[in-house]
């Protein structure tokens, strides 16, 4: 069995920014590898969604290696919607584990601040299968992501308080994050009384539009936090076709098949990042991550379970929600967040945890990742 | 060592078409599928380069796979710029090597027709470094490979004749495919007095504007063409920075790694397509692949050894130049070409060719993969 670490992070802050797409990846990725003692570095892949559409910039897999000085290497951008570092990732992990290479330094980025809305929700829009009758309807991602909450609260017995204590847990997470976007402190009353995207959804409920980057460099070896295992998933694009709206499949199998190869299951977990696009989300995620039954979520949420001292604390890191939500940079984001749990130097540090999970997101449930990753040693 | 194996091919007419970017995506697949014999598939790879910022559409791995009914496996968008199917086929093959997956999926698409000027050269040109002074010159990728052309004429004695003997080489080959977007017959003289677009590059010099779509089913074991090896490599994306504009060093490169990998030398292919997307870079491709000596490529098209009855016939499909250029189909679209070559049922069959090289190109330099194909049983 070959071992796999997480050597070397660099990750900028998140929120509006000045910085281009370029200069954050560069950015990210100089401290990554200076963090790794600056070994060979055999490939560079870059998750990335809407450069194309936003910062009028693609091959950000050869720009990075250009202008790092990697030499000619192997590079590469891939996408899979806001999955896009997660997949990325994978891919890094897949072909380091095969022997293929010793080192890759695996980078997300996204720049989307600085656009009118028709333009950012045009370019976010291209998630969906925008040849349905679902894109032609107008239906958006808070659209969607709101029907799915009420369904879940008249299926469940859930209130919008629920989904409230989700985005108030991630902002007081944020606080203590030096890179998180929204760090001033709110009340579960303002949370509530928000202006409203899409109800039940109010502003605190659905993550922001961000600019940012994150890098890690994986290397061969038992030098840093192992990954133990990657399961990946895709789901149907189109809310019609999902037999149950309340089941993201895509999360499920990219679980079970994590949960299968790393030979553990969510009780085994100490720490959780997941995909919280909206406060809904999170919920779902943790139900069909296996930490809590289905319908249950909400329960763990009102009885403190997925913060510290709970089961398992959930987005210490602030979340997508109040960290913020490159959408490049947000899979390579929470593995930093788990990496930093389990070497013991995270923001809002867990007490002695062994292993953590990463699941990152893409579209309404079209691709899901999830990384298991144990501490150094243990 | 295990095999691994091209066992399904589908491709699309090349060309000006009504269809959008996943019925052209679904129908190579299909092809590609019936043609494997439908076997269960483990992941689904699409290259792609501006579906993004043409087509209004990304996640073209979730929407294949869900189209398809493939189920829930792994699925993602690779870009590389026009190297974009050769980095999906590399992704694919190496994982498949590794015995992550048995059976991979990978297409290749681009919608990039029926847009003005203005809108189809911003996408393309966001295959250069735009944060540059060269971007921000007014340089296309025209302008960049006219350049490329005056210094080749100038420095080995080339005349714009042995331009147009690539096109016209091309063009006799393209029409026996019935793929090709362009089929009616040409004359030297026609080629030599087309409109001008980057002096010394005429019409006839430049890779078409195309939609299209390709797809190849990549399995393990040894029930097809055999993949022998893939190379890539990485280049700047600036010419500014280039220390011999004569030497693509990420083709150089990434023939090299693919060459070593499978243990033979150019000496031993039989037949290649290489990425033309201007004739220039043909002539420079088969030099830094080691065909023809550095500054004698243009002698090998005068003397007809890069056709049939020569020392190694090239692009015998059309090429870039006249069977089109659909960016993300056309390093998928280079792979069938080598593998009805070597099951001898291609357009323009060669005599009995035992190993076949692909390779595909990424904005002007910046990326280039090499792979090597070897006859069923050979």
């Amino acid at each position: 069995m070959t071992n796999v670490s997480v050597v070397g992070r660099g990750i900028t802050k998140f929120g509006k920014k000045k910085d281009s797409i370029k200069s954050m990846l560069i950015d990210a990725c100089k401290d990554a590898l200076v963090e790794a003692d600056r070994p060979r570095v055999d490939a560079v892949f870059v998750g990335n969604f809407a450069s194309g559409s936003l910062a009028n910039q693609e091959i950000l897999g050869s720009i990075v290696t250009n202008e790092l000085g990697l030499g000619n290497v192997p590079s590469i951008k891939m996408e899979g919607a806001c999955a896009s570092g997660g997949l990325a990732f994978r891919q890094a992990y897949q072909l380091v584990k095969a022997g293929e290479y010793d080192n890759v330094l695996v980078a997300g980025a996204e720049k989307m601040t600085g656009f009118d809305t028709e333009t950012v929700t045009k370019a976010i829009n291209h998630a969906m299968d925008n040849e349905s009758n679902e894109s032609a309807s107008g239906l958006t991602f808070p659209g969607f992501f709101g029907v799915l909450a009420n369904r879940y609260i008249h299926e469940y017995g859930a209130k919008k308080e629920h989904l409230a204590m989700v985005a108030l847990k991630n902002r007081e997470y944020a606080i203590n994050n030096p890179i998180a976007q929204f760090t001033t402190p709110v009340e579960l009353e303002e949370i509530l009384n928000a202006k409203p995207i899409t109800d039940p959804l109010g502003l605190f409920d659905c993550s922001p539009i961000s600019d940012g980057a994150a890098a890690v460099m994986i290397q061969r070896g038992a030098n840093g936090v192992e990954i133990l295992s990657s399961g990946q998933a895709s789901g149907t694009p189109l809310m019609q076709e999902v037999d149950d709206l309340l089941h993201m499949s895509a999360t499920y199998s990219s679980g079970k098949r994590a949960y299968e190869a790393a030979g553990i299951g969510p009780e085994d977990v100490d720490v959780v990042e997941v995909h919280d696009c909206f406060s809904m989300t999170e919920i779902i995620a943790i139900e069909e991550l296996g930490f809590f039954e289905k319908g249950k979520g909400w329960e763990a949420l009102e009885n403190g379970l997925t913060k510290h001292g709970g089961l398992v604390p959930v987005n210490t890191s602030g979340g997508l929600l109040s960290k913020g939500h490159p959408i490049g940079a947000t899979g390579i984001a929470q593995i930093i967040q788990i990496v930093d749990q389990l070497n013991g130097s995270a923001a809002n540090q867990v007490e002695n945890p062994k292993i953590g999970l990463a699941q990152n997101l893409g579209g309404t449930g079209a691709y899901s990742t999830v990384h298991l990753l144990r501490r150094k040693g243990a």
